[in-house]
């Protein structure tokens, strides 16, 4: 590969030019290789973080990321293979009871989640509350449970695109992480490395997602659907509202319990939506069906036939978890004690804040404040009262479920303002809009 | 000190905010005692070069700089104290007779200079032309040298502003040197914590300088000015030509006797005029004359009456070198050989490029390609038409004093191209402005 001058790169960049694609991948395998120092790569993404990237540089440097490391082969599996991944909330547990929903109407869903940090959970760790599941598989394992039963539920494989897990650690310490372009490279490079036919993204906007605002979302949406196609994979995002939490249960039991409603054919209707909504995308794009009615009616089909808890249940014994949860919910972790959140007067509720309900999530001790943090998958909160419900004064409106009376009060402290009641009913945004 | 998060500091500088006083001295602090990364710092010092450095901001960023390190105190010595500082060009030897001039009219001159790098000279080296003279001098020797003669000739002390020279070196290799806020900060935390009461600055502007055009260079005038009056000390900046060299000598030994050719009542006009210019500046900065026509008759009788001279041989022997030089100039190094360039046609020097004379010297080992090059004291280009010059075809330009014929063909490839001859006399510029 030819040389180039990272002093003469960042220049460039800095003064608003654009670099060639030789010269993004010459910057990423060398920054791999450890022959570009953290002090130029930093200068370099402060300079991208203000400057920007073009759709002609984005694409060349999520190819060069995804191609740092490892790259997944299923070509040998003749069905198609399709991802989904979330921008991240509160209570958001899409992802659990998407999976086998999908898999069992026939597309390959080779599915890898992340760890909760900051105010929202993980995939990961809600899965883990299912007792003996195992989410760290290698390389191999990861390919047979897909080949097998057609999905698995695993985490980032550490020889995946390593050069977005250096370049994302450097962000996190230089001031350079909320910049779309870079949040669109980190995202794709990793889920493009997973070799699949297409990806579904749920892009969260709202008071509990990393985005704010819808303009925001939307940008981030078009830059990785932009992206997608510069490398011949086909993404649809669907953008929704993260105002108030998703579903009924915070934590990680709680999610999975909320989780097996859904694969049961219950579950609350803001899950329901979403999860049929994003499943409905993976089946058109996997061309299983060319309509969306067609595709809802499998969906519902997969559900009621009982199959897509069967493919729930499959994975789950693959994955060392005991799949008696299905049946028996008392299977899952608990905590001792419980605590009510009662209506401090009557009416409506016209507010209750994704993001305080998640930070008291993380106190109770269901989430991480530091990488290293272990999560309790006992205690959790469960929504009694969400936007549009009317509530009487001394109504409980939440039941928290905790092991420790510390934690429990740094909790409340954010859940008693969590809710806003008023005189008038409001109705929840829910989906917000798509971009193809 | 109050702690900081450093994240927070440069995410609001990345977002165009303003850092308050306190933060820019704990960034400062933190980053000298080693508890900032580089690729934090790095990070935001390209923030602060694309967002800028609001005056409010400069003032305490530069304090906390001269704070870091060392402050000089003169303050026993009751005449003022001036220094002068020059941008940097090619053939700028004016602080070498400047210095004892100015003292010689009762001024104390602490001056600190800098090696050459690029395609300029640099004073120490010039000054090491003169057999046994030092310019590493620790400080108590620095301070002695000003009491007992009024001047001194040294270089940067390793103990003053270390908290410049680590950014100065971050900045090099992280692309973020052209700065105005951030040169002017560097160079104003270097020579306030010298403890003088005022300083001269002589801005170049032109092909020959770091600031290419005149707007920059003005810029950065109004910029040092503006740190020096928050700092309460008063700053003249004057806006000088650099397109062609200063003089009519490039390279140490050369420079050297061009020097003392001026310090004798001689040499070139405009090295004569530049040298007059600044040195009057200085006198009525410290209060010697009110009048510019007093201060220049001084400055010149200075000369006339041999006591500038005199007084050069003086700090001459205090830094252990040859004050014979000043009779006989064949004490000074040189070179076995030279070379004429002949001018190819006939007509008028239009151009006489600066940047490609220094090069050149460069190339003949007069300067240096990296850090750790020592110089060749006896090599040098003697110019002998300059700008508005009438030449005859054949006629030499310039007389090249060279000790390896390699390099003299480097040097040759430059100064072939240097010249431009044209039909009409062109007047070149020399004072261009003034900022007071």
């Amino acid at each position: 590969m030819k040389h180039h001058s990272i002093i003469d790169l960042i220049e460039r960049k800095r003064d608003g030019g654009t670099l060639r694609p030789e010269e993004l991948q010459w910057i990423i395998s060398e920054y791999t290789a450890d022959r570009l120092p953290d002090y130029q790569m930093s200068s370099l993404l402060m300079a991208i973080f203000i400057r920007g990237f073009s759709a002609e540089e984005l694409g060349p440097w999520t190819e060069a990321m995804l191609q740092s490391g490892e790259v997944l082969d299923f070509s040998h599996i003749p069905s198609a293979k399709v991802d989904k991944h979330s921008t991240g909330g509160v209570g958001d547990k899409i992802s659990i009871p998407l999976a086998p929903i999908v898999a069992a109407c026939g597309v390959a869903v080779p599915m890898m989640s992340g760890r909760g940090l900051g105010h929202t959970g993980g995939t990961l760790d809600k899965l883990e509350a299912i007792p003996g599941f195992r989410t760290r598989l290698d390389k191999e394992e990861f390919v047979s449970i897909v080949e097998q039963h057609g999905m698995v539920l695993g985490g980032q494989s550490e020889t995946m695109a390593p050069a977005d897990r250096r370049i994302y650690a450097l962000r996190d310490g230089s001031g350079t992480v909320p910049s779309v372009p870079l949040i669109a490279s980190s995202i794709m490079s990793k889920k493009l490395a997973e070799g699949i036919d297409a990806l579904v993204l749920d892009l969260k906007t709202g008071s509990g997602a990393f985005m704010k605002n819808e303009a925001d979302a939307r940008l981030l949406a078009e830059t990785m659907v932009g992206i997608g196609a510069s490398h011949g994979t086909k993404v649809v995002a669907t953008l929704t509202a993260m105002d108030q939490p998703l579903g009924r249960e915070v934590g990680n039991a709680n999610e999975i319990d909320e989780s097996l409603d859904v694969l049961s054919g219950g579950g609350p209707a803001d899950v329901v939506e979403i999860t049929y909504s994003l499943a409905a995308d993976m089946l058109l794009l996997a061309g299983i069906d060319s309509d969306r009615d067609d595709a809802i009616a499998r969906l519902k089909k997969a559900v009621d036939s009982g199959a897509a808890m069967e493919k729930f249940q499959d994975v789950i014994v693959a994955q060392d978890g005991n799949p008696n949860v299905a049946e028996d919910r008392s299977l899952l972790p608990g905590a001792p004690d419980s605590h009510e959140v009662l209506a401090p007067e009557s009416g409506f509720v016209t507010k209750c804040d994704a993001r305080d309900i998640g930070v008291a999530g993380v106190r109770l001790g269901a989430g991480r404040e530091r990488k290293e943090d272990q999560v309790d998958p006992g205690v959790g909160i469960s929504l009694l009262a969400k936007i549009g419900d009317r509530v009487d004064k001394g109504q409980p409106m939440a039941v928290v479920a905790y092991r420790n009376r510390a934690k429990l009060d740094a909790a409340l402290t954010l859940l008693n303002r969590a809710w806003v009641i008023g005189p008038e009913a409001t109705e929840p945004a829910l989906v917000i809009g798509r971009v193809e």
